[in-house]
């Protein structure tokens, strides 16, 4: 069924996401600040900051107007950075149906409140919206979902009824939607792995290879779980598509920002620069900042986002920080899996 | 403690093993089939055919007399093609000192009994010694082990004595060497992987991007764990160095000879062809033939396992089969992470 639908943020993912809902023949609104960007869009049917070369389809209408891209949609998709998600969620309550579908696909937590998306969306909007929220996560870099190639990603909800209007509205040919019930795993594993990213690249750019590089990923996946377990996650959600499937994908591919980062401080870069370079949102360092002290507080050892967080913000030398996480001491294999002897 | 030490079998993974057994000091005799193989690393202290490039040790000593080079050993590093096994076993069993420590460093099953190498083992050897065996695994390319290059691996034992003289025998500054109390995880993990670098290269092969093959692994690795934890494989393992990480480092690595023979019958080769042109042993090809049928004996579903078959032996093509398996019809992750529904 033709839906109306509304993507709020044109990076390179809700730019993305609403090519896959041209395709699938829903009308789009999409909505973004600069006005530039909306012309283009509407005009050239490109968006060349952050998805150069991809044609969009003209059935995908850009606006500025919040009021206007939601007005009498059946569908909100919010794809905005994690710390624009607050204030877009406070503009966007009093415009959304009650009955919409709220979708989100951003990957981090609020770095104040230490807040998943779906906390910070559950305070801002009213709960007969909130409550049936849908999280799209999984391994989904833009770039190959606009040129239609094969892409699966998890659709997370509390309510089986909107993970499977989401499944419904987003499966096509090649871009293959699976349900999974568990919010907060889907929301952890998907903001995490960004750190884990990061470390990938530093190890990279330093020069490393690829035996560590797997070593490293390994790890990463089982302090995200352990994050996770303790959080009320599922576990099955981290060996699937949004635990290891996401993390293979940021932490193996050209295409992740948050790889790149590391790639480029771990080849002696300061951050700002590598930031300024990057020149668009790097989730992993805000997201390597709010893990570090949540791994604190909910007393969880986390050795490479506390290794992370002191390359990124104590001036640590990243050599010395991967030789410190490559020589740790606990070497029987499943103590640091199950560090509770589980 | 130095040690006198054997290594049988002079491809890249006995070598590179030797290589880090001479840095931590001790005797090593390595043992190989062809007399110009052994000259040239006793006289130039290469292994060209297996890792051209590096420098061997002086103290490494090759010879093509089994005799010889097991002789007073208080280790043996087995390190063959898996269908060499049982023979080298055979060979080996009225030589190997009753007080020696047995490791085997090899990923494949036997493909006319469908045994694991352990199990090849125990029925070839002593009871003595194959009761005190050690398996090493995990994320490893012989190249970066040669150049010194941060690694980490497993061994495997039921035996706690012999997982600690393996781990106190390699460990080293870069090498770092964990211990796993599961024999038969470690080793379906690291046959079955390279089933899936062979996909992960054929998806890779026909220009599909870093989502198709995130989703390729993570697939991958649940099936993997299906038969592994019907086989009596600890769950644990398959999220460590043995299962996650051996699967990224061989699925998303130049070095990789199963993800390499992937790519080639990506781009349309006949395997055939591609096995002439690799010019070493791909284990993958014949653990997808045992796989195919232990899958069925065991009553588990292992679709990816099917396609590969289908692929290498059947002359189903390889689109058709990639796209087969991006295309099916579960939809609920939990579904296949989880197929019993546990």
């Amino acid at each position: 069924m033709i839906q109306n639908v509304a993507v709020i943020g044109a990076g390179s993912w809700g730019t993305a996401l609403a090519t896959v809902l041209a395709d699938n023949g829903h009308q789009v609104s999409i909505w973004m600040r600069d006005p530039k960007q909306a012309d283009s869009i509407n005009h050239d049917h490109v968006n060349e900051k952050y998805l150069p070369g991809a044609k969009l389809s003209a059935r995908i209408v850009a606006t500025t107007d919040l009021r206007l891209a939601v007005s009498e949609k059946q569908v909100v998709l919010v794809a905005v950075p994690s710390h624009a998600m607050r204030q877009i969620c406070r503009d966007l309550a009093p415009l959304v149906a009650e009955e919409a579908l709220l979708i989100h696909a951003v990957k981090g937590f609020e770095l104040e409140t230490l807040k998943r998306m779906s906390e910070v969306i559950s305070e801002e909007l009213p709960s007969a919206i909130a409550s049936r929220l849908a999280v799209l996560s999984g391994p989904s870099h833009a770039e190959e979902v606009v040129k239609r190639q094969p892409t699966t990603v998890v659709v997370a909800s509390e309510s089986e009824e909107s993970m499977l209007r989401a499944q419904d509205l987003l499966m096509n040919r090649n871009f293959r939607v699976y349900t999974n019930p568990d919010v907060v795993g889907a929301e952890i594993a998907g903001a995490l792995k960004n750190i884990i990213a990061l470390g990938a690249g530093i190890s990279d750019g330093l020069g490393f290879g690829d035996n560590a590089k797997a070593a490293l990923l390994t790890r990463g996946l089982a302090e995200i779980s352990r994050l996770g377990l303790k959080m009320g996650a599922m576990p099955p959600t981290f060996s699937g598509l949004a635990g290891i499937g996401d993390l293979v994908a940021t932490c193996t591919s050209k295409h992740s920002r948050n790889w790149r980062a590391g790639f480029l401080l771990g080849q002696g870069k300061k951050l700002d620069d590598v930031l300024n370079e990057i020149g668009m949102v790097v989730e992993g360092v805000r997201t390597t900042r709010a893990a570090n002290v949540i791994a604190e507080r909910e007393d969880v050892e986390m050795p490479i986002t506390h290794v992370l967080y002191a390359i990124l913000f104590e001036g640590k030398d990243p050599r010395k920080g991967v030789e410190k996480l490559m020589g740790r001491l606990k070497t029987y294999e499943m103590e640091y899996l199950n560090p509770d002897g589980e």
